[in-house]
């Protein structure tokens, strides 16, 4: 199989998986025991804690370890629940499912939730300004959208809600999901302004079940301590194995990633050539754009055909590609969501693909898609190219 | 070292690390996505899930991954925030903090949380029976103690709740924290008459960060349902190598596990006499007291020893044992919370160590624990056994 859904899930790097088995077998202790199995454990786990700080360029005491970038984005935000009064919450309307979906709870408490409009897939600087109001206490942006690899302009962002801030005096908490940011884009999450982001694993070459939130406001409480662990921030006995191979896969991606940016770049554009010369729409940005986006996902129209029958064609002949974010492939009307908000008209996203790369993608399988992205198009649209 | 700490986490079985890494290699796509590699993943998702309700005997719809036991349970209990008026949850005073955790968010939200009496760790009908009153809407009762090892009578619980229920006419949700049952006893949620369990797959030899909630009843809601997964239960890209591995971890406890109860009863017997001859109280039953018991767990005091120190002599002597819950090691106050709520004197509180079992410790470990006690109470007491 050809794989271009990356953005979906990254298959485990085989560097990754070794770690996991190794520190499943050395590290076997409970990091919260106080044998010598736990603390070792324990200094496995600090070790870990240490290292992905490093790359995040952040204070390893606020970096916490969850079961994914869901959690991440879950812990933030419900942590509002602890407020004895409700407020208002900003959201971009393209947001992941992880952060959006938390609106009804929210609202069910009383909580005014606001989308803030993003044409094209960048948040509109004048619907920020015009939404900033005294009730809002927290602000949710995400770096890189996952449905077209737009890339939003965080730190002007940021600027504006702290002007806000300092002008009402109230404090406004600024969270970031980082999904798709880390290991492919610089990403820093204290140096952007923000005070909290969310990391996921599997999005970077490690394994499923483990991400991380960087929090740098003690205000953040998350509704139960449970055990304890994390500072309180995240009960459960730590997934040190996992944590230990996010930890590795990160650093392997971080250390090339200059490389693997260029690389990716190109075969994107090789995919957008040949999208522009069958007449596909991008709905994402074009490279001559000048405009910030990830070269890790491209996404088109390949209208008038519906994404179901291109993409199940496309499958059949050996490509996972996908329609949208895969989270939502049950549900299909997100990825679609996302598109109307940044303004994609209806037929552009009934057509929706979503090409998501690696480093680990070759030329030739590159090469191999745009055929197959050309005979499919013959084939369901009658031979018209 | 010799291991002795299984209730706070079990070293993963070989044949599940095997498992994780077949699966991780074979089942790379997200079970979410729609081409071949999301669908065999999915295919094997719903093949794990249906191989981990026919353990435990119920409809494989009802079953749902989560991260691990605690955030089973917290999913279930933080439900009642989309309750619009808030009401009445009952709590055994010997709960696990992943339950017993929740109660400060609840109490924000204006529910009132009550805890029911368990002396020497069963629940008292009786208190039960007096704490019940319309306003209660959820019971949480765990099956078998973390600390002590005790077996809650659940199904006579259950018989007093359902048939208050019916008096009422209001539905009462009762949840079971099975976390020290699944894979050491018989448990059957649905025929113990439960509405949801909560289990955890580290307990019985699989990976850490995953778990599992049985949940019969349609009227839980997550808080947020993120991306859909999980029926909308628990959001975030499924860790499928970790529940394959889970899966694998709990078939193998099952095939075995009578025999390896009648084993690890030979095994306490043995610590449980030399315990007596040492003159240690046992904070667990003992096993000629006719009351239900785990013979996985055995807690003993050995007063006048701070279990602290004990545990330390103990450790550097290559043992692992824990002093409570490996999850309270970082806020020692929690286990003995529980041994406070189950009547034990706090001279014995402050002596309390757990020694918890597997089916994979020898006789001859077991006979040099035994020797290692007496050595090490010697050393501590001045001479005095």
């Amino acid at each position: 199989m050809l794989y271009f859904d990356w953005t979906s899930t990254s298959p485990v790097s085989s560097e990754a998986l070794k770690e996991y088995c190794k520190t499943s077998e050395n590290y076997y202790g409970n990091p919260s025991s106080t044998h010598k199995a736990g603390l070792e454990a324990k200094a496995k786990l600090e070790e870990c804690r240490r290292r992905f700080a490093s790359v995040l360029k952040v204070q390893p005491a606020n970096l916490y370890f969850t079961s994914g970038g869901t959690e991440a984005d879950s812990i933030v935000i419900q942590s509002l629940l602890n407020n004895p009064s409700p407020g208002e919450i900003l959201f971009t309307a393209v947001e992941h499912a992880a952060v959006l979906e938390n609106k009804a709870i929210l609202e069910k408490h009383g909580w005014k939730v606001t989308l803030l409009s993003c044409p094209e897939g960048y948040l509109s600087l004048d619907a920020l300004k015009k939404a900033l109001n005294p009730s809002v206490r927290m602000v949710c942006i995400m770096k890189v959208n996952n449905v077209t690899g737009t890339i939003m302009d965080t730190k002007e962002a940021v600027k504006i809600i702290r002007d806000y801030s300092a002008q009402v005096g109230k404090y406004i908490h600024i969270h970031c999901d980082a999904v798709q940011a880390l290991g492919k884009i610089e990403f820093y999450p204290s140096e952007e302004g923000f005070d909290s982001a969310a990391f996921s694993s599997h999005k970077f070459s490690g394994p499923r079940g483990v991400g991380a939130l960087w929090c740098s406001r003690t205000a953040v409480q998350s509704l139960s301590k449970a055990g304890g662990q994390e500072s309180g921030l995240r009960g459960g006995t730590e997934n040190l194995p996992a944590i230990a191979a996010m930890t590795l896969a990160l650093e392997n991606c971080i250390a090339d990633l200059h490389c693997h940016y260029e690389y990716v770049t190109s075969l994107r554009k090789k995919i957008e050539t040949c999208a522009n010369d069958l007449g596909f729409k991008l709905l994402s940005p074009s490279s001559d754009s000048g405009k910030e986006y990830s070269p890790y996902i491209l996404a088109l129209s390949v209208r008038p055909i519906p994404s179901e029958v291109f993409l199940r064609v496309m499958s059949n002949k050996g490509f996972c590609l996908s329609a949208g974010s895969a989270c939502s492939a049950n549900t299909r009307g997100k990825a679609e969501q996302v598109l109307q908000a940044m303004g994609i008209r209806p037929e552009d996203r009934m057509s929706a693909i979503r090409i998501s790369l690696s480093y680990l993608n070759t030329d030739e399988e590159v090469d191999k898609l745009c055929s197959a992205l050309k005979e499919t198009y013959k084939e369901l649209n009658y031979g018209k190219i």
